[in-house]
């Protein structure tokens, strides 16, 4: 097999033994603190690692999109949360069908979605379960009110082809907690305690408190009341996970390799990924400043990207670039970096030792 | 065939009338300047478009990477630009490769490329055209003196398996000319002027003059000496055209078509796309704020995006939204939104005619 540095530029290679020791530590922790670990494979979309996490121990999967869903249903994928209020007629059925033979959960935050979840499993003679997504603070799905969250509760109890689980939310915008930009896990502790008190008023359970992300992962068991946890940036890291402290970049599993391919103008050097390679996403935190972390020379800033081309500054670096250097960067976001190639590249100790494909990739329905 | 109100959304929907407006109308353009008409496929990818550039009169197509080229030489397109300073064995040895049956012209901005560009031609018995890229004020690509060019060109006429057809540059940024980001059209003409004098002095004429972006295409005669023009996203056209005042609503031929699936939080609005469907680019002039244009209501802000979450504040409009809404959105930067999708549809008067796979995808090498 080849060495990674003989691949195609650009190439997204991942190093098996870090994604490995990834998987193991969280799944390791979780398994410490009595939390269900449910990752989500919008980070990767790939099955073969999906497999890999339900083999250290995972309880199953998360994912956004009825497409995903197949996907993972068609690789072998036995119990799947769709952590997304799916609608649309095409898509419940699809979802419905799943649910016939594989163990299939969603969240929602409207009676209409509920509705028309029920009326399609009922179609189909299978049952979804559901839990009640909530906000805490991020202000994008989930219901505000503990009131609201009952009423939603009673009234799926009395929907055929769903039953009620428990609920969800999404704590992702904690990683900002120490920017103050978003609620500290002891408030959300507290939200999960008003709203379970809420519904076991009315004599309703909740067998799963569904939270968590990468940010927050370590610190779930600080989580009163949480029974399980959505991370799935955790498997490669990334910029943003670096930056935000919550990782070192010895578990940063993914890079980006590289090559310049011009030096013509001073002061900069131009290698052949943009934003077509790494995506367009801004750094979530911190400075915002920056397209990847330059693992070679830190001090090179990755200042702009045009869709082929990444512009790197060399203004506060003594980096003095030739064409076919080959480069390696981390990217700011994994998940929309991997979303945009149909195949990655893994290695160990820098001999490449297969090919997986993104085969949830696309798949946007 | 379905109406497009009926294809499961997130779909990137693609009204013929108005692409087949767009082709042909800067085909008239460029046929009445005497210019030549290339191109670039970044935005679309799709071989079928190309075919139809081509059909209606353009002399050729502009690609940015050797899987692109490939793609669309199997698809039967002859007269390809690679409008990259490509680097890497295989590469070249594709393009090389291609050079046996096709027109290949490449562009550089170094010896080094153009050695290595020279030595894979030769492997093949192929030839390949040779561009010499100037920079002109973008920082991107491109040499900055005259005479370093003067130099490269009598360089690469010594070299065997290619041959020396002109010169080219990337003006894309003119768009913000207005704000005094970047050089005036007159600007452009007298660099040309001055590179082209060089040459001619070393006895060296230029056969094509090569720039053009969608934002200066209908202005690409003010711009002496320039023989042809490689824009891409006229074709569709998106929010960076219609803010930059460069085309109408009218003149916006493709659309993404959403859902709502949460009106749970108050003042807010989600719909079923975010950066995985219209990709994370900013928008490239003006305020940069948001990331698309709502066609039903303009005052409906698109103020954030998760993966799969396209964040709607409706605190400056009227818009009460209801679960299952369908609205359309024109996309900041169509090229980078196309690139996340392996097929798009397209109709005429709402009835969809067929689909497109997006041949080109992923080929990032």
């Amino acid at each position: 097999m080849p060495r990674i540095e003989e691949l195609e530029t650009p190439a997204i290679v991942v190093d098996a033994d870090i994604l490995e020791t990834n998987i193991r530590d969280l799944s390791t922790y979780a398994a410490a603190h009595h939390l269900n670990l449910r990752p989500h494979i919008k980070t990767h979309k790939i099955p073969e690692i999906a497999h890999m996490q339900v083999a250290a121990g995972s309880s199953g999967i998360t994912v956004a999109k009825s497409g995903e869903a197949q996907v993972m249903a068609d690789a072998g994928l036995a119990d799947i949360l769709v952590h997304y209020p799916v609608l649309g007629a095409a898509k419940l059925e699809r979802l419905a069908e799943i649910a016939r033979t594989r163990r299939v959960t969603m969240a929602v935050d409207s009676l209409v979605t509920a509705e028309d979840i029920s009326a399609a499993a009922s179609a189909k003679g299978s049952t979804i379960g559901l839990l009640v997504e909530f906000d805490v603070g991020m202000r994008r799905c989930g219901l505000e009110s503990p009131e609201d969250g009952k009423a939603l509760a009673i009234a799926i109890q009395k929907l055929p082809g769903v039953c009620f689980r428990g609920i969800s939310f999404y704590p992702g915008h904690i990683k900002c907690a120490a920017e103050n930009q978003g609620p500290a896990l002891e408030e959300v502790s507290a939200r999960i305690a008003e709203i379970t008190a809420s519904l076991s008023g009315a004599g309703i359970a909740c067998e799963i408190v569904s939270g968590g992300s990468t940010p927050t992962a370590y610190q779930s068991h600080r989580v009163a009341g949480l029974t399980e946890i959505r991370p799935g940036t955790y498997v490669f890291n990334d910029r943003n996970t670096l930056d935000a402290g919550v990782c070192s970049l010895s578990q940063c599993a993914l890079r980006v390799h590289v090559t310049v391919v011009s030096t013509a103008v001073s002061g900069r050097a131009m290698v052949d990924g943009g934003s077509k390679t790494f995506s367009g996403d801004r750094l979530s935190s911190g400075a915002k400043e920056g397209f990847g972390y330059v693992v070679e020379d830190p001090s090179i800033r990755f200042l702009a990207m045009s869709e082929e081309h990444g512009h790197l500054d060399l203004s506060e670096s003594d980096y003095r670039p030739k064409i076919g250097d080959r480069l390696t960067i981390i990217p700011n976001h994994v998940c929309t970096c991997v979303n945009m190639h149909s195949r990655i590249h893994y290695h160990r100790g820098g001999t490449v030792e297969g090919v997986w494909e993104v085969a949830a990739r696309g798949r946007v329905q």
